[in-house]
């Protein structure tokens, strides 16, 4: 659809690899991936479980780099990262396929508009200004004593095991102290890298993306120990043991 | 090896989650997404159990828009949407890779004569003419009573259960009115988009393909009845019931 | 990343299909794709357990044709088949993201090293010249009395099972009286192609890797068998049996 409208445009497949409909995963993936793009890039996000709904479709000019999809959280966490952006309301039909379905948006609603869009059509010839989008938001980091609560918000394709705590959370002055918590399961030290922990059972790893990640090197963590997205983790600083 | 012969070729990656050898499942995304593209676009369908043997390898010009694919049924239902169309068996070696395995005509036939043909060699260039294909048919839907008897005829990785019937077919005036069977599972009414079943087990739609499908909101339809292709679905009048 | 260095540059997703940490697979699929690839082709592999430790990050290039990735082995098998090739450690950080993961080199260094490639930047300026890299070993054939030893190498998404048993290892002269033994099953004559094995148990052919291979006609020889990388299989001639 986007290469009938424009020939010329270079389609990126970013990822098919995000579970149906899990929005947050798209959410999280995105904010990962479209850092790395060069401004003017065209971001097409089309987890959209409520496709045909009232839910509204959305097109955001976020300084240059552009999103477009569902007003579902998709975009929660890409906004948090530019302080002005412009939200348009995909309203206007002459930039839709028609007939337009019920179930598939990405194709007759977010891909003509994408195709337009890079041709040079202005943001808001697509549509009304909108001004609030719906936002899922990030889960807190709880400091309680010594320790930080956190949990995992993500499980990538290895099944490495990936929290929302941050390298800026951890401010770790020394590595080798750090004691993490999963369940019965300690980790003690944090690695530089998965093959850190060649021959122990788990690693933890500040991840790509900046977070506290507890992987298996040349293994799958999630397999290991049967956690899911939303188990707590706790980071404390190894006591001292007198033996 | 199609890039060798044309760098300039702009290839498109439609699908590779196509099951091993289900040709039918091949011939109906290709219908379904073939005629999004522009005219002129040359689909290559690469679901080819019989490769290596005497099926013989197509070129098919259909009004501009090119398939280069396996005689095996794949191009089935986008000849049905075509009145008149070349077809040329690739019998020519010219255009070949050499050595010509037995078992990946993708590589050795397919992809070489699309380059080709993308740089303008004529489609009679490429073998002899050719009358008539393989078939496979649309499983006829069938009116008892005040019944239509339709069946499952793909699954998609959603586990959306994708039926023979279509909008056509349906031409319902009163979409609250619909019953729909599938083994001993009834749904009444048609839905307009997924989300009209939140809270219901199931539902059904006429989805972006314009055929009737049933499906369950944010899960899987298929984990959920354990249906499969083939299966009968029926849809009648629902009855006006005095209780 | 690439794409934000050289907006021009042509990026082709050869394969996610990797297992993970399978290096062995990813240097199998690299040599037999990337011969059908054009001189001056950028090949970057990234299926890198090691990354971030002290395994090299390299850029070779073999006459013209470039390889980028992790020093693991997973070149082993393009560089055979070339017989001058300069390799260069990429250690100079002027070509790296900066700040830079432990986990990700395939963002992080693999990624704008092509970019800058691609550009024209010339191989020397990346690093340091390399004299030797991690090699892994094609397994070696044994003959033994009349017969052929060899193993299974790899199994692909359609369950065949290919061997290290090469078109040259067998020259064969008569295919009906060859004999392949896997396991306690004996498949007799080699097919031509996977039709030829209709109807039969499992074929034996020599496929487009030039590779013998193990396969069942429309269906999954991994699966019937249950047979694994590394399981021996051996190639014998048919006895001439009196009855």
């Amino acid at each position: 659809v986007l290469l009938g409208i424009n020939p010329e445009a270079q389609i990126v497949d970013l990822s098919h690899g995000i579970a149906p409909q899990d929005v947050w995963a798209g959410a999280l993936v995105l904010r990962q991936a479209s850092r790395f793009f060069p401004t003017g890039t065209i971001h097409v996000a089309v987890v959209d479980p409520g496709v045909g709904s009232n839910r509204r479709p959305l097109l955001i000019d976020a300084g240059g780099t552009f999103f477009i999809g569902p007003d579902n959280g998709i975009f929660s966490l890409v906004l948090g990262e530019s302080a002005r952006h412009q939200i348009v309301e995909l309203s206007n039909p002459h930039y839709h396929l028609i007939p337009k379905s019920g179930t598939f948006h990405g194709r007759d609603i977010f891909a003509p508009v994408a195709g337009y869009l890079s041709l040079g059509v202005p943001a808001k010839d697509f549509g009304e200004p909108v001004e609030n989008i719906v936002k899922l938001s990030w889960p807190a980091v709880a400091a309680v004593d010594q320790e930080l609560h956190g949990e995992i918000v993500y499980i990538d394709r290895f099944g490495n095991l990936i929290t929302n705590l941050s390298d800026r959370d951890l401010k770790i002055d020394d590595p080798a102290s750090v004691e993490i918590r999963l369940g019965d399961r300690v980790i003690r030290g944090l690695a530089k890298s998965y093959a850190d922990g060649a021959g122990a059972e788990l690693i933890a790893v500040v991840n790509s993306w900046g977070l506290l990640e507890i992987a298996q090197f040349s293994g799958n963590a999630q397999m290991k120990t049967g956690a899911n997205v939303g188990d707590k983790v706790y980071v404390g600083k190894r006591e001292t043991r007198y033996v």
